[in-house]
């Protein structure tokens, strides 16, 4: 049986990473891996969960918990989700949020949703991988967001044309990206308003690490910014896209879109069509222990992770040689590296497992055009201070 | 902000069933409903799931249940799946095995890895709703493969040609067929395998009800069929999908897709860029609860399940009037009715639902070509036998 000849065309699109298949191989216990993305478990509120599992099978939702559900999601949880966002300037009601099995999906649904073949999509160059992963799907061409040169609206028009599409959306993980750290600060964020009203395409702003703050002064989100020039957020281009995965639970999927109401409306027939909902249990489960704890859980998280941002940034300043330069970021897990412009970051990944007994992530995947050779991504939420010094040192030592 | 510009040429497709919006509405207590397709709640085994969550966090297993994982699926449950696969005549590895968010998500990635715009899906005329829902997003055209008048691979092929695309795949759900009820014979499904042969296409083997068998002898699964015939499940073109919503749980959202190795290797490449992984916790609780009482759970069930069939059976042979014929399933949870051709099912509900106050589900959203007018199909798995009688009696003095 031959399936090639079976398969969408999109499936060209949707190939193993090399590097993924790397460090799946990773298990060897005298490795320093900087390579996870991943929160530390020793953080997750293992009681306050088992807390809520077991309320919701001795109350009465038990049934509920195991039947079907409506596409949109819990309603509890979708309330609660509001009035943060109210917090950060976003006033909506439950219209405006769906319920997605983690970020990821939302991106997914959101390729689904904007794409045909050939149409534009701007990210940063680099950007996040699973964003790149889930539009691909979709067959999209991709242009440069950022860091670019002033291009100007007509300017992207033209290539998208060019390239048999229209530009559809624009991109971005607005604070301490993965897989840069870096924030986009409030100058930057209405320029990519503007550009986005000039061009009249959706924004769709990953807003994964927003709660995991380590200093510097939050800045609102750009859903936030639409609403305070526009109105409302049902009159807003902007598609904001948050997860627990980062503060509560990355394993129980549970992460939401929102948007103006004809965006949800529309996400909710995809989401009807492809998984009918995400588990009513763990969105309940996320709902009592986000209402029980969720900022107290927070600031612990975000004190451990700030401790060993600063203890790798400490050993970034002591080891590393002249010619490498990184981020600063003020947030989130991720520190990115730019080398010396002949050195490789798959090339130095090989070495580095075979010599230095390192690991960290080659950060060409990251950018749509594979260009990038010379940065990687390091990692700072799994490791303790002493490992991260010692990965540091050794990977220094090697460059 | 005008979104129609934005979105992507799928979404034309993707349009809320009225039949769905009508159906929302109908929460007043004095209709009986025979319209949904859902499990009886009080059925589930409520005490077992507690137990299992509650074991999961006192155990080993917490920050496991709570952290990123695998996209293939948690493997204590592959492999238990992988032994119930065996006892129906389908020896496989759990390499063979994925798992997803239900199999309505199987379905959703099924579409999106075979079709691309316009190529042909195989139909039955009528089919599972949920199966168009999940294939319209990836732009197929349908051809009828049941009932059909015999056609050659050549007709269908031609079919295709002329619709600008190639045929990919015949989806069929084997056993009690939502929303039919039918059940293909051994026959049939060996003339299905015949004919996939000869177009070199994928067999879509929906066995969402395989389980609930209340009489007659099981039919190995065509899976198992194309196994005898070939040797190897990795040299079969059958796509087998799998479901716990009708046998432990629908809101957990696990299901599975059991198919050749390369299959399943590029399903988890769409996995892994549209959601990541099934929440591992749920897949964890199924594979302790499928572990401690599947088989005398299934069991409870088919024993409640069949009585209904039998009351709703007896009460349509009691009220019926002439010129109406209905199906006699085997298994499963729907009868479908065949109306006298100038009564239309749409039409039937409004009234039945202002003067006999009794729900159910015209028949004509089940068909891709929009026939089957005088159709419908009615739900026996929610209410008790009583409740089936007088709600049968009032549509049959409707009609």
């Amino acid at each position: 049986m031959d399936w090639t000849n079976l398969l969408a065309t999109r499936n060209a699109q949707m190939k193993a990473s090399e590097i993924r298949e790397i460090l799946k191989l990773l298990e060897q216990p005298d490795i320093i891996s900087f390579a996870g993305g991943i929160p530390d478990p020793k953080l997750f509120p293992v009681e306050e969960f088992q807390q809520a599992y077991n309320d919701i099978f001795s109350g009465q939702s038990a049934e509920a918990a195991l039947q079907y559900s409506v596409s949109e999601g819990y309603p509890p949880l979708r309330e609660w989700i509001c009035a943060e966002m109210a917090k950060v300037g976003v006033p909506c009601s439950i219209e405006n949020i769906l319920i997605t099995s983690g970020s990821q999906q939302a991106l997914d649904y959101l390729g689904k949703l904007l794409i045909s073949p050939n149409d534009t999509a701007l990210v940063g160059w680099p950007t996040y991988l699973g964003a790149l992963g889930a539009f691909n799907a979709y067959e999209p061409t991709y242009d440069q967001l950022y860091p670019n040169t002033n291009r100007s609206a007509d300017d992207y028009r033209q290539t998208a044309k060019i390239n048999g599409g229209q530009v559809k959306f624009a991109y971005t993980s607005v604070d301490f990206a993965n897989p840069t750290g870096v924030t986009l600060d409030r100058r930057e964020r209405d320029s990519l308003l503007d550009l986005a009203d000039d061009l009249d395409i959706a924004i769709i702003e990953d807003a994964a690490y927003q709660a995991l703050r380590y200093d510097g002064e939050a800045i609102p989100p750009i859903l936030a910014l639409e609403i305070a020039r526009k109105g409302a957020i049902d009159d807003c281009r902007t598609i904001y896209t948050g997860s627990f995965s980062k503060t509560l639970s990355p394993g129980l999927r549970v992460g939401w879109v929102c948007a103006a109401r004809p965006v949800i409306a529309q996400m909710v027939l995809l989401k009807q069509a492809s998984d009918l909902h995400t588990p009513s249990i763990n969105q309940m489960a996320v709902n009592a222990v986000a209402r029980a704890c969720f900022d107290t859980h927070v600031a612990k998280i975000r004190t451990a992770y700030q401790t060993r941002r600063d203890h790798m940034l400490a050993a970034l300043t002591a080891h590393m040689p002249k010619g490498v330069s990184w981020t600063k970021p003020e947030g989130g897990m991720f520190i990115w590296l730019t080398l010396p412009k002949h050195i490789n970051g798959a090339e130095l990944l090989t070495q580095s497992l075979k010599s230095a007994r390192v690991a960290f992530v080659p950060g060409q995947a990251f950018f749509a055009d594979g260009s990038g050779g010379n940065t990687i991504r390091l990692n700072f939420s799994l490791a303790d201070g002493d490992i991260i010094n010692e990965g540091i040192r050794r990977l220094a030592q090697l460059l």
